[in-house]
């Protein structure tokens, strides 16, 4: 407690920036910027992830937790708050509810209330989209999704963008749920078939995993050589989308070293002592032109998108900049 | 990743709890009842804090992070957000900024934002009062306050309260600031003199100490028999307001054993192993009746108040419900 003649703050204005205007304001390609702009500022160290808060609070079976950090260089300071309650899509609900809080680095005072539902989807789509751009081959043509929930259709849009596919091909646990993969390859002209499994490996150039598997799905035997790998889903201890054994073969980059070692798809080659966190790069080294990225047409990558604090807080800086500049956020004193 | 059914959440009606509206509904007496509420949920075990992130920026000297918890029970969940911006007071903002979201617990959705600088404090001079009511002699004449920043009036209004004081002492590092009490002591028609250290603890029965102090200001010799201590300014690996022998010779009781011990005024006792974890007893149980409190008139008791984020939480809570029902919180669609 500092003892000199402060007084209580005067009251000071906050912007309120609705889902409804994250949407208007922000597109895929505002996201795509927003978050390789933050890997870039990560693997300089400009910016920084603090730690993960994440609790199993024993109701509505939810988690609950924090994801936070800094940006000094683009002086963005705040936190997204919220989480899962998977009780929520029965009532009309997304699952994943959260709010980003932006902060004055200069003062502490809020600076604004974002909402933070469509924008984690979005940031999301553009982590794996930045590392299709930095690292699938040029020449790519089939694209498999695995999964196709809520955030699958947020992945295959941003996807498409990154390079001139000719096909696409899915699986998902629940098969009836690809229609709606189908619905956006319909939009882009695009053939769309669904597949084994072992059928998505051999075909795609690029796969995208966005479920939230616990066990392998997708086997080391059946991913050709030259294939870009994005895996979104595994954000947990216990989560796993594909064979370990992969990411021995591939070159493995990622978001963030120490979430992609504990909580990402690394987390089990890094316990079966067959990756180690030196043998993982930063794909902002990648951005920054510090690591090459592919460095051959046969190489395997891998993406493992762990999802941290800095690309919320990237976006919704990004929309309330914009939502502020186009009148679209709301003003309330504080 | 869920993959069912999800869909964008619908706009919703979030409340915005001003710092204007906290000063209005959120009174001496209701920081009280909230504080001490949920001081036994603790104890119950029906309410507890999430790991406390607190980091320094590395920008304008701040501190900044986050306290948060679940009220299972008074179904409260949320977080505060904020922290120490030191170069705040010369322009006129308090040094502490904070903002308190609280969640729906059923649905994760954002249900109110309360503004948080009002509150820390009153909540903060809430949880010494507490402790008073429950450990101090009934027969308390003399309140010592060391330390006279921004809180200590706060602290002073509020122990006032708990017993019926003739006299208030005090003293701060830089003397000029006492005035401060002495107003408020004024306003209550009580004599006030600013006294040494080794007078204050001669003659007090209840000591609060509140300050950024590390290094003991108060030692164990001048402390006489049936005193309460209320240490609230510790609140950090490092700091210290009294020497630490005093834990030995008290009975102590904290908010949160865990905070007491790692970053409270107990933390110097522990390391120098003549306190342990297992010594020292929530205030909750006290509280709660399963622990009598002040065992003699002769007993030294102590009160380590660390705070706690479901202090915020229930203050913020409490704010937000009167706010609503007295129609001065604001309502906007997120």
């Amino acid at each position: 407690m500092d003892t000199s003649s402060e007084a209580l703050t005067q009251p000071h204005q906050i912007l309120i920036v609705s889902e409804d205007a994250c949407q208007k304001v922000i597109g895929r390609h505002e996201a795509f910027q927003a978050v390789e702009s933050v890997f870039s500022s990560m693997a300089k160290g400009s910016a920084y992830n603090f730690p993960v808060v994440r609790e199993a609070i024993g109701h509505a079976n939810a988690l609950y937790g924090f994801k936070s950090g800094f940006d000094r260089e683009g002086l963005v300071l705040g936190v997204k708050a919220g989480g899962y309650w998977p009780g929520n899509v029965v009532q009309g609900r997304t699952n994943h509810q959260s709010i980003v809080a932006l902060f004055d680095p200069d003062t502490g005072q809020l600076k604004a209330l974002v909402s933070g539902n469509y924008l984690t989807a979005i940031r999301t789509a553009a982590s794996s989209a930045v590392s299709i751009a930095h690292l699938a081959r040029k020449n790519a043509k089939v694209l498999g999704m695995i999964g196709a929930g809520f955030q699958s259709t947020f992945q295959l849009h941003a996807a498409l963008e990154q390079r001139d596919f000719e096909k696409v091909v899915a699986w998902n646990t629940h098969p009836e749920h690809l229609t709606r993969l189908a619905d956006v390859c319909r939009e882009h002209n695009l053939p769309f078939e669904a597949v084994s499994l072992q059928a998505l490996g051999s075909q795609s150039d690029v796969i995208i995993t966005i479920t939230s598997a616990s066990e392998p799905l997708l086997q080391a035997a059946w991913v050709k050589p030259g294939t870009h790998l994005a895996c979104m889903g595994t954000d947990t201890k216990g989560k796993q989308e594909i064979d370990h054994r992969i990411l021995a073969q591939a070159t493995v980059f990622t978001d963030e070293i120490d979430q992609s070692i504990s909580i990402g798809e690394a987390q089990h080659a890094v316990t079966a002592r067959i990756l180690s966190a030196e043998q993982i790069t930063p794909i902002g080294e990648v951005i920054n032109g510090l690591h090459q990225g592919r460095q051959s047409e046969q190489e395997i990558t891998l993406f493992d998108g762990t999802g941290v604090g800095l690309q919320d807080l990237a976006v919704a800086s990004a929309a309330a900049s914009l939502a502020e500049v186009r009148g679209l956020a709301q003003r309330v004193t504080l």
